[in-house]
Formats: structure tokens, sequence, C-alpha cells
């Protein structure tokens, strides 16, 4: 019997930045096998539309059995485990194809979100297991993250084999360097945070659809 | 011809507070004409299911043009016009029956989210153009404020002719003096800023379904 | 006898705004009766070494009982009491001559820090005691407002019948509505805020050099 | 000629912690060539007079030519170098023998402050070279990281020879797992940015007494 595939997806750099961590880490995770599974790791483009095509692009030719999007989150210290992905493009600053969508349904007449079909509460409590720190996140913003993010949950729709979600990753030490005082966590970390989470995502303690009891919310 | 109704709720007093903005500023504007339209004040209990019945008895009884639900964030600075309410009851607190439920759905079948029906972009520029701190927010959390957001845009999915939506206010000046630098907002502030926001969704100047085109996204 | 005079000091307007809190409130303080003293205000230039000129031939005009520096602390939201002042100006902006000194002495061979002479706790427990929000603040920073700071305690060093300090204010809700959530204070509440300050630096409870034995300290 | 001596020292685990990054960065230093001197490894008790007295016992002994003090700061996410200590112990906490002082003079009479003799500005822009994240600070807080700086300035004030300072690093990425989402750093770039700091501070670039002319000041 085949090997199955984790499809694990990274940006290229946006915003001014050199580098992106979540194409670093995509990549180092490329091959590797987790639970049994063999890692495909894709970059996409930071541009709304085409980001969306790729990524389809890479879940026909992969037939992945999960998928893990990953973007980077300045100003955040910790691994972001995504709850919620909202079908709305807000752009606060312009993609790397220069387009600033305003308040544009990112699939017109879809519906307004789609919930992470992975444990998040599951995944968030490894990673911490592991020492890194991790938490769940009730927005992944407006921007081409948000997007990728709606865009992977509407394309799995159609897939119900597959599960997915996406994580939002903390700048690179030497990205923090960069900009005085910002969190950040080293490559190596990072990697090993995205493999503890896929991990328990696919472990047997993860029933598929059932996930740790943990409160994570906020009041607002 | 009737004056047609604007109902505004607020929530009673939790997490160990003595009093609540929003339930000060709904009780406040009872009674005022914006843009023609008399305004009904209702305070809610902030107990997850009380909330929502309590939400819809309103409702029906007002049969308002519009509704604007309020809600006590205390850390934020400024009145945060919140873009969506997500299907999930996830609550870091207990609410005021001791209830603390974990990733429930509000409405187990439900869409995963709706939008706000309320220009919340125009609301905001109309509110900074009063002199006044607002923003829009992409979170409500998921606690008993996200819980009646959702509730009331399900409820008013069944009501075409009425639209609503959900704003957050910052603590009173007297909640941040017993929570050392916490930012506020003077009550008469809110009120001013809650009757700029409802005059702005209710002018002439606002097509139903369309907002201004301002950019007010984030990128995580 | 004569009425002895109470010395509250504000800024003009800096770093693009339109308007300085601390002046406007400075302002609205001049004339009043605050424990029998009578205040005394003044607008001093955002500018390095002609502050203090300006602080020190007030001083000298007024010969007050009690000198307190105000000044305009953008993402504050409470009250700020000042616990010390020291010896070096490192300007993150131009000061509104151009002038951008970096760790340049405030006085040359002066003593490294001067600590507030009010009690700032006892100040701090009355405005919160008001309803107001109030702290201690272990840092006035290293432009103009700590500059002037260290100009008046070096002053005063020189008068041991005058006592003296700094409280940085909030931006004013006007200020806050054109930078997108930043914390904010009305005016009328950083004047009663600043009056309640008064009031309890010169009432029969404070001793002269005794405060209040709370703690407001700091791990880092 | 016999090798001169560099002292740094670390803290015990304090606040509920089982590890305190700066003493595993300390002792990972130990005997260490860093421009030609031997790094020697103290870690202190987190305890209010004691913390002094270990400092001061272990200069004696090693007559280092640079002293560096390290200390935690939960909530910072880059290496923080301080640029002054203050003459009081103000205790939001208890230290680990139990005793929290109020507004108490750790010398009685002493300096209200000192400023730390190495150069920071420059030992910032060397870490960020180094691609880690480094800040200069305006205060060490009011706990025993900035009794100890003001002890050591105070002692190295009468060794003419001697230079010396204060770093507080971030949370390790295993403590941040506890607390959620707080900023941190790995210890294997803790140690390294220690080492470029040190580097700088010793180098031949560096003049004493000097310092680059960049700004890392505050407004407030």
């Amino acid at each position: 019997m085949a090997t199955r595939t984790i499809l694990v997806t990274g940006f290229e750099p946006f915003g001014g930045e050199r580098v992106n961590p979540s194409a670093l880490a995509a990549q180092a995770l490329e091959g590797r096998l987790v639970e049994g599974r063999r890692v495909v790791a894709v970059v996409l483009p930071c541009v709304f539309g085409a980001a969306i095509e790729a990524l389809e692009r890479a879940v026909s030719a992969t037939d992945p059995e999960l998928v893990l999007c990953v973007g980077q989150a300045g100003g955040r210290g910790a691994l972001s485990l995504e709850r919620v992905a909202i079908n709305v493009d807000d752009a606060p600053i312009s993609d790397n194809a220069g387009a600033r969508p305003i308040d544009r349904p990112i699939a017109p007449g879809g519906p307004a979100a789609y919930f992470s079909t992975l444990p998040i509460k599951a995944m968030a409590a490894a990673i911490r297991a592991g020492g890194l720190p991790a938490e769940v996140s009730q927005t992944a913003g407006t921007f081409v993250c948000n997007h990728v993010f709606y865009g992977l949950m509407r394309a799995l729709a159609a897939r119900p084999g597959t599960r997915g979600g996406f994580v939002h990753v903390p700048l690179l030490p030497e990205q923090a360097a960069r900009s005085g005082g910002a969190p950040s966590l080293s490559l190596e970390r990072i990697v090993r945070g995205l493999e503890l989470a896929l991990a328990t995502a696919l472990g047997p303690d993860v029933v598929a659809g059932r996930d740790l009891a943990a409160t994570e919310g906020a009041t607002a």
C-alpha cells in the first residue's frame, strides 16, 4: 500500500521581509515521515487568488490525507493554531502583486466561514508538552493567510477524506533583530512544533473530528 | 405612520465587575430619537443560552429596524465594531450561571459564522470624525458576547428587513481604576460613539448592504 | 499672609499632534485653589534646553510650594506618576526645534538621577479612589519629558522648601481617534486626576517625605 | 601575564519558575575565552541583600576586567541592555526568602542611580548584526535584578578598572510553553547574544567610555 501524503505549505516573503519562516519550515519538513505519512512541501505566492490556485493544484497533485498551511505572524510569540477562516479579503498592506482588496468575498456566495478540521486543542497541548509555546487563535486576519486558509477549507469541503487547517508562526530571531523587540522563535523550534502538531493530528489518540476538551477561548 | 424602533442591548456585569458599560450605555440611549427612530434598551444576562433567549424575546417584542448589541471588552481602548460572529462557545471564564462550555456549537448545524449587516467601516469613520476612538475588530471572542452576536445574526437571517451587529466598548475609567493601567473610555463618550454609529447605520448616505471602501483589515 | 503657589506645567504639541493634553490640563487648572494654594499654569516648549530654561524662569517667578510637570504619553491608558528622572537625553524623534541629541547628559557632572519628591503612591491611590486610572511608572523615557523632569528636580535641589515631580497623561479621545485603538482619557478626567494628585500631595495626611507603603514596583 | 577575567552572573529561578535562563546562560559561558579573557560564571540567589553580598564576594574573588549581570524578564522578546540602575527596592512579588520591601533604598545615602559603564548601543548593534533581537531598556524594574545591577555599579564605582552592566533576557521556549503566547528565545541564542555583547564590550573598536552614536531612547 502506498504511503499517504501530508501537504505542508508556506508562503514566500512579503511585507518587505527577505525570508518567510513558513516557507523555510515547510521546506525543512519536505520528505520527512510523520506517523507513517510523507510530507510534501509547497511554497505559495503571497498573492490573492494565485495563492489559492497554487494550493488547489498541490492538493490535486498530492491527494493528501492532511493539509497544514503555515504563515508568518509578526508580533506573535507562539505557534498559533487558527480556529476559523472567514470569507473576506481586507488587505491592510499590498500583496506581492500589488493588490489590496477591500471587503471582497473570497468565494462569492460561499459560507461566511469554515472551521479548521484539525484537533487544534490537542495540537496546542502537544506542542507545549514538547517545551514550545503554542496558543489557539480566534482570527487569522483578513490578508493572504486567511485567504489561503479559507480556500483550503473550501477545497477540502469537497474532499471528505482530507482534513486541514492553518498555523501562524512567529518571526525568526534574525527577522526580529531588524524590528526592535518583536517576539521570535528559531526555525528548528518552529519545525519541531509543526512536526509535533502533525503527529498529534495523525496520531492514534485523536479520533477524527474529536479534540481535547480544553478551554482556549477569549472573552473578546 | 408609527416610529420605527432601534433595539440596543447591553450586558449585566460579569467577571467580578460591579458595573458593565454596555448596560449603562444602552440604558442611557433608551428613548432617544436617532434619525427618526426610537431606541429601546434591553439588558441581557451574561449567561449562555438565556442571553440569546432574552434577545430573541426583545426582537419579537420590538420589531426593530436595526439591532445593535453592545458588550464590554477589557483591554481595548476604542469602540470595536465587530465584523463576524462564529458558531462556537469556548469560555475562558464561567458565565454568570456558572457554565463554562468548551467548543460547543451555538446552533448545531448552523452556519460557521455570520457577518455583521451593519456598515462597520462607515460607522468607525463616523465615530472617529466625532473625535472618539474606533476600530474594526476581526474577532468578538468565544464567550457570551460572540454567543449573543451569533444568536442575533441567526435570528435576523429570518427577518430580512432588520439589520444588526455588535460593538465592543472599553472599560469605564472607574473600572480601569481598579485594574492598573487598562485603557478606558467615559460613559458619555461611549454613549456618544454609539449614537454616531447608529446615526450612520440609519443615515441617508448608507445604502443598505453598502459600506465605506476603507481598509481596516489585519495581516494576522 | 499671601496664598502660596502651585506651579503646573504642560507641553506644547509635538510629534505631529495638533494638541497636547498636558498643556490643556495645565491651563484648565490655572487659577484654581487646591488645599488653599493657587495654581499657576505654564506651557513649556517641546525643545531640549529651552524647556528647562522656561521652567526655571517660571519657578523663580512664582516661588511655588509644589511643582507638577505634566507630559503626554501616547500608548499609556492611566495617569502615570513618574518615580525617577535620569541624566540623559536620547531622542527617538526630533524635538520642536529639530534637535535629536544622543546619549547627552542633561547636566554634565550632575547626579545620574533624581527621585520625585512627591508622594507618588498616595497620589496614585487618591486618583484611583476618585474612579480614575493611575499607575506608578519606573521610566519617564529619554525625550523632553524626562529632560524637564530632571531639570525640575535639579532646580528644586537648591530650593529645599519646594517639592516636585512629573506625571504622564494619556492621549485625548480625539487624538486616539486618529491613531486606531490607542488608549485615551478625556480632558476633564485628566484635569480631575491632576487635581486629586495635587490635593493629596498638599493634604494634611501626607507628611513631607513620607508616602503610602504600597507596592507599585516591577520585576523588569 | 595572567589571563584576565570576565564575571558573568545569573539568578536562580524565582516567581514559580523551575529554571532561570540567566543562570543557564552564565553556566554555559563558564570557562569560555572571549577576546582573550576567560569567563567565570556565578549564580546569585534571588534574594534582596544576599544577592549583592554574593556578587561582591565574586567580584573580590575574581578581580574581573568586566562584569555582566544577567536576569530573566518575562514578557520581553529581545536581549535588553539596561541603561540605568536606580536606588530603590519596590517588590511586586516576594523574593526567594519571602521578603517584599517597599520603597526601600538599596544604599541609604547612595546616589539615586548609576548608569551602565558598558557600550550598550554598540552591544545591541552587535547582537542584531549576529541575527538576534536586542534592545536598549530604560528601566531594569525595582525587584532583585535592579537591586543587583545597582549593587554592582556601586561596587565598581570603587574599582575604576572594572566596567559592568546588566542584560535582561527573554524566557526560554519551554517556559513560554507554560504561559500562553509569551515571547521567548532559545538558550543557545541567549548564550550567543551574550557572547557577542561581551566581545563588543571588550573589542578593539570600543574605546572605554565611548559608545556607538545611535538613538535607542523612548518618548515615555
